[in-house]
């Protein structure tokens, strides 16, 4: 068996591990194996990063180009990421016969099916666990290990910078500014937070779930993203005193042949399993007919978990090749132009925390019972607090099961009231 | 592409769901995966469960010649378990060419090098993701998805009877017998529940992790296996006051060099991850060099849950053989003799919870104490209790980091002093 060489584009924190995980691990896949392959081209604008790494008999250049026209390489790894030379250098590399290991979720989110056509144009896997979940082997179990399953749900903590963000406001009781202010200086955070924290992260990956669970392409676009700018402590106090805990949810699920997709804060039973992940730790709870409730859970970022899911698609692509079956698990589904339905939000049914700001007057509880119930909302418990500062008191109420619409109309009339001070928060409840 | 046709041996509880999520998913398998299988025979002693079953054309019989000598059919599913027939049966149909998917962790766990070796042999596959965890995909994530990590420890709650015993056990403060009875009622436990409750079923499932992750067969026998029995309402009591929870572990650890594997209750930490799987749930706990802890949990027994994880085996194979790629991850070490240095027990380090049986005396705690210091081990905590009933008091220890060979040597002596009144109650600490 002749060596496969790998060419990999770009050295920074994922590119780094990838070279360190290779460097390690290459022996192993040699002669545990009988995989031999080679990392053979490393390409990065900043040239005084291959000083740290521990590149073995790579050549180093500058110049995309170098692993593009190399003939020899049968396998790129794109770590640049974001879409546009992410993109370019994607599809050149696909459109030459090469196969492509990718961590981009932006790229896969926003351009998968022009992607996943020019690897099956071409005869070549595109491969992208690190996309979703880091380290978390996400992908390969939704494509294979569950394939047996139709998988109706999917509920998932998929951003560490937000669960940190969440889980330490809940620890210490702290406001959003000064834990976001932390979370940068120990490097949970970048700093130019908003992809995250803006719930545009957890978006990109939500779309790539949906897309593997539905068979259909789902457009980063096209389902509601919100982030969690907007959680203030008093909301995590009372969520606590009301036993529920709240953190940043892309959710995915079936409905009647149509396809509900939001990401957004969710109240979360303290008892939850999704509960207990705290800090900068990601999970994913499935739900398949068969195999029912599966959850995976690990460190959805870094260096070396994000390079352990890459090492493991280089391996599978090495596997495909060697085993002469280069696209062995196809992504027909992203160009196959299938439509799903999406399910507006507003046509969803959940549980609600609703907390109003409100003046301190007599009869504004029952004017605010009483919007609810006229658009049949039933209420399963208030809490009303002492004003703590600012305008207005606090009046929280939790619903049964109740239609978005119906509450969206509510709250319509609500804020329109006198005594109504500031915009009603809305958290979703999740069981 | 010509249609893969699949034996199935043992139409059971498994067998069934086997054939239930293949009635279901094989159009599915056909128009969006491009894989054109079918189950073309059925074979099990009992006629009368065909009639429940929805087998489609397959034909159904009693002999499991009939299959074994039908060659147009590629793969055979084992779902009888036990290693008389069962291991009769799989070599035969690897000698005969044909791949094999098993749920058959005995199988696995005792006869794994001669098996593998025919499968080698024969150049054909032997999968068996449904034998450890049910629908987890515990093997697939560590063959596959870790490959670019050394999985430096494995902890797991893997036997869904003991777990469902201990769970109730805590909530409800009940004894042992009194919760093993329910357990059987609600068919969580078998009428001869030896297996599960003296820790048989989790010693196969921890002797296949134990090979996966040294790379060499870890056979089963080769290593303590204690199960649930001797565990008192009391301990549990004691556990909780003391911020622990009891719970059946497979632990597997490298350990400058060697292996350390062991089956017996330990006690976590309330807030460890591991405490908060609960009733028939399973959880494996991996760590690995480069993608730090991964939890894997799920339902680790019943039909559909374990018919899960068959059908990816399935379609593995099936993709294997459409791909020309027939023995796509091979499981040489089975086969290689390579020897690995088994860590015995009395060379482990770990903290213990150690509950004594004394006589109402002055000076017996002084006596423990100096027995224990004796042999260098330093006390975390002590709790005396209050005689609660039958002969002596309870007397709890709690050490810091000590060795075996030291706490038995302790023990040893204690229990020679005229104030022992029973024999110790010693369960590992895992943090």
């Amino acid at each position: 068996m002749s060596t496969i060489n790998i060419g990999l584009v770009g050295a920074g924190t994922v590119g780094g591990g990838v070279i360190r995980v290779l460097d390690k691990r290459l022996g192993y896949f040699k002669s545990e194996l009988d995989l031999d392959l080679k990392l053979s081209r490393v390409v990065d604008k900043d040239l005084e990063r291959f000083t740290r790494l521990p590149a073995g008999g790579a050549v180093c250049s500058s110049d995309v180009n170098d692993i593009l026209n190399d003939e020899s390489i049968s396998v790129v790894v794109e770590l640049v990421g974001g879409t546009g030379f992410a993109r370019a250098f994607v599809l050149d590399a696909l459109k030459r016969g090469k196969h492509v290991v990718t961590a981009n979720k932006a790229l896969i989110a926003q351009h998968g099916p022009e992607i996943f056509e020019a690897a099956a144009v071409n005869n070549v896997s595109l491969y992208f666990e690190a996309s979703v979940g880091g380290g978390i082997p996400v992908i390969k179990s939704i494509r294979e290990s569950l394939v047996g399953n139709d998988i109706f749900s999917v509920r998932t903590i998929i951003n560490g910078t937000c669960n940190y963000i969440l889980s330490r406001m809940t620890a210490q009781g702290l406001p959003f500014a000064d834990v976001l202010k932390q979370a940068q200086e120990k490097g949970y955070a970048e700093a130019d937070p908003a992809l995250d924290i803006e719930g545009g992260d957890t978006g990109h990956k939500a779309a790539i779930l949906a897309s593997l669970v539905s068979g259909s392409y789902v457009s980063y676009g096209n389902f509601p993203v919100e982030g969690i700018t907007h959680i203030s402590k008093d909301d995590i106090e009372f969520a606590k005193e009301l036993g529920y805990t709240i953190k940043l949810l892309g959710i995915i699920k079936k409905n009647n042949g149509g396809l509900d997709v939001r990401v957004h804060p969710a109240m979360l039973p303290a008892g939850h399993i999704l509960a207990s992940v705290s800090d900068v730790y990601n999970a994913v709870l499935l739900e398949g007919d068969a195999v029912g409730q599966i959850l995976l859970y690990g460190r959805g970022a870094g260096e070396l978990p994000t390079a352990s899911a890459v090492v493991s698609d280089i391996i599978d692509v090495v596997r495909n090749i060697t085993g002469n079956s280069p696209v062995r698990v196809p992504m027909d589904y992203y160009r196959s132009g299938k439509q799903i339905n999406m399910i507006p939000v507003e046509k969803i049914e959940s549980r609600y925390y609703l907390r109003f700001t409100v003046s301190d007057n007599p009869g504004v509880l029952a004017s605010i019972a009483n919007h609810l119930g006229s658009e049949g909302i039933s209420i399963a418990s208030v809490m009303q607090k002492e004003k703590s500062g600012g305008s207005g008191v606090p009046v929280i109420f939790i619903t049964h099961n109740a239609s978005e619409k119906g509450i969206q109309n509510a709250l319509g009339k609500i804020e329109k009231e006198k005594y109504a001070r500031a915009a009603t928060q809305l958290i979703r409840i999740e069981e």
